[in-house]
């Protein structure tokens, strides 16, 4: 192979080195686990979709990458322009779809995948990342304790890392129809253009926001400090909802809301306290949300953003005859990761699974070192040979360099040996007995310095 | 959002139902378990490369998808055009480059990741699988033994299948070395243009590769001859190396490839044996390999073409001054599971994690329940709740068509109770000490019918 000209990271596109990876890897898998112990389903998606799809949510045309062939144009099956999907809630809604008639309703699922988004290089955004999502979805209804459950697992999903270092959430919740039934009961008719202003709140604040309203809303002055008041509002019991109508307005879709909203306050406060809040500064950008909505902070790294977001949808997708109601919340797998490496918040005990190197005496005997890997591996603990057959001195410090705690010297007159580099001990060992501490076999995920 | 029209499958982009996918993880964590026993380190790579890396191997220029923004040109950061990568040797040699100087050689790594292939849409071949890539790449050297290893390794990953339903394989080996030597001593110099001929003979047969050799590679009758004489010979021993020499050819690299070939089949008989035997006729397309090359079958279903391939190269990757030399090999996942699921060899107990139902008596009940599902998950028993308080037939129903096997009761004077839906059987039981049998606790992957 030719030389690889002008290697250089690409801007927008993450890689981790080994020990980042493990650290995503633990987080994967732990989320996973949770995600199974409450019945949620692994799927998987192809990474394209027709483009008449991906755009059929609005908003995000401009962040869409086309595929074409290199030898040809676009690349057009069935007269479809293919696109890489820019999340994992529109492929969802395609495969329940394409599948409904092959799968149990309500359907919990989880996916782990990447999603791609054409930005421009100079925004510095990711242009490719890894979200884990969880939906249910059901066929025609969806009962509402459902999203009381999900930002639940969520909870423990996260909440199961504490023990590596994972600082603790706050997931703060609001409910589409609180926000819908007040601005209508205060005249504000451009419910979503209103949303949209106020989910600006954080970056151009609320004087910003005050002129938004009313000069892209619609909104009297009087409305807009209404819309303010209203997303001032916080809480973790019923107190949220004598707020909110400490505020003069009554109707039917706002009460129903507060009600919905104090039941997932008062039921998450019983089982995860101090993690699930109202905050109805809430908004979510995305216009098919139509009951709770959901962001998590980390606390100390709230800067960050948002790192799993999520909401009630009455209209995940529809075939014309029948509508698949859902809630979900997807959580940004790359942008936790990126920050929790770079503040060193997690690393593993060592980059490589091995916890023993076996040693080589010379190339002759490479065999009865192969040996005594196999018969370690056969009791499931992760071990390697020496590369070659170099001065065991050497060979230590291949171990010592990968971080790789135990070092076997296969006996040639006497009994094997096996030693911990790090304590320097050393003691007579049998392959087919042996075993290290458990702390030692695997690789661990352990809280860093940050 | 609006009905999704015209769902159907893209043909070349496969996507499993829940049960078909939990057949493919339970394949992908057992690799990948048996990779980590031996010491690879999990990497990811982006799902993009810059145009000019892709094509730097040649062949495959036709197959490249290249991304496009809709709303503007080609992807270009630093002048680059991005395209998705087709295999993760190309990604792997830039990562190597990359980060050579915070890696530790030799660098095992395991890859298990999406690919994609810009074929036409009527070739009926995959656009996106899944591949499980081993390679150990070396700094300026690489010893020979890494060769024998890294087919064992794959040996023992699929062989680890063999008790849910796995066949047999069969990895076929050859050496580049032997082609070569064998070629240029019998005076046919075009050895990369004959290999690529002799690749063909499975498609062909001996008279098209032998007028091929004639008509493409410059070849007389005569070295037609030898040339599908060599192809023919097939053994598990040094007899190989005597069939060849039978053929009257001798020079320095013939024999080096034989006594490199030998080895191999020789240390494999004893590791595994009955796997891995030496045939002449592999060849492997690609012309980067310099060493032993593989190709793998699956007993009983040769047809399907290798599932596994891949040999010694000298230099995966260059920066100039050093050399990057490796071996590797890539099972193709998605190939792999397609025909399992087809043939019906391996099929999950369930498709849902879900080893407990538990049943909501009334919606007033609902924390009860919640509170017993919790506990049996603080227990690493994956449970789910009724999602409504329908008749306890009905919720039985719902367990019973997702073959969750067990529906718990909770008490509201007496005892919980817990019913195996399979037997009827109802006990008595406490979520804080009740267990499923090891075997019903989380889905297993086991043989089908076929």
């Amino acid at each position: 192979m030719a030389p690889m000209a002008r290697i250089a990271p690409l801007s927008g596109f993450p890689e981790w080195l080994p020990e980042g990876r493990a650290v995503e890897t633990h987080i994967l898998r732990t989320v996973q686990r949770t995600f199974e112990l409450h019945g949620f389903v692994d799927i998987e998606t192809r990474a394209v979709e027709p483009l008449e799809q991906l755009l059929s949510k609005g908003e995000t045309s401009k962040e869409v990458y086309l595929l074409r062939r290199l030898q040809g144009e676009e690349d057009r099956t069935d007269d479809k322009t293919l696109g890489l999907h820019f999340d994992l809630t529109v492929p969802f809604a395609r495969y329940v779809l394409e599948n409904a008639g092959h799968l149990a309703f309500p359907f919990k699922r989880y996916q782990i995948q990447k999603v791609w988004r054409g930005e421009r290089p100079q925004d510095g955004r990711y242009r490719e990342f890894t979200q884990a999502d969880i939906d249910v979805v059901g066929q025609g209804e969806l009962p509402f304790h459902f999203e009381v459950e999900l930002p639940l697992v969520i909870a423990e999903a996260l909440g199961s890392l504490r023990d590596v270092g994972m600082p603790p959430i706050r997931i703060a919740v609001s409910n589409r129809k609180v926000a819908q039934g007040f601005y209508q009961g205060i005249g504000l008719e451009d419910v979503e253009g209103t949303l949209r202003t106020i989910d600006k709140l954080d970056k151009i604040g609320p004087d910003g926001v005050r002129q938004g309203l009313q000069r892209d809303n619609g909104a009297t002055p009087e409305q807009a400090e209404a819309a303010l008041a209203l997303a001032s509002i916080t809480g973790s019991d019923a107190s949220v909802a004598d707020a909110v109508l400490a505020l003069g307005v009554r109707n039917e879709v706002l009460e129903e809301g507060l009600s919905e909203l104090v039941q997932l306050v008062e039921a998450a406060a019983v089982r995860a306290p101090g993690v699930i809040g109202a905050d109805l500064r809430i908004a979510r950008g995305l216009d098919y949300y139509t009951g709770s909505v959901y962001e998590t902070t980390l606390v100390g790294h709230e800067q960050l953003g948002s790192i799993c977001s999520g909401g009630r949808y009455d209209s995940l997708a529809s075939d014309g005859s029948r509508t698949y109601p859902g809630v979900g919340l997807s959580i940004g797998i790359s942008r936790l990761v990126s920050r929790l490496l770079s503040a060193d918040v997690m690393r593993p005990t060592r980059a490589v699974p091995t916890a023993v190197l076996v040693a080589v005496a010379d190339e002759e005997h490479r065999p009865a070192s192969d040996a005594v890997a196999t018969a370690l591996r056969a009791r499931g603990i992760p071990a390697d040979v020496a590369p070659s057959a170099a001065k065991f001195g050497k060979q230590i410090r291949h171990a010592d360099r990968r971080s790789i705690p135990f070092v076997w010297f296969a006996g040639q007159d006497g009994p094997d040996q096996v030693k911990d580099i790090r304590s320097g001990e050393q003691v007579d060992a049998d392959p087919a007995s042996w075993s290290p501490p458990h702390a030692d076999r695997w690789p661990r995920v352990t809280a860093g310095l940050g």
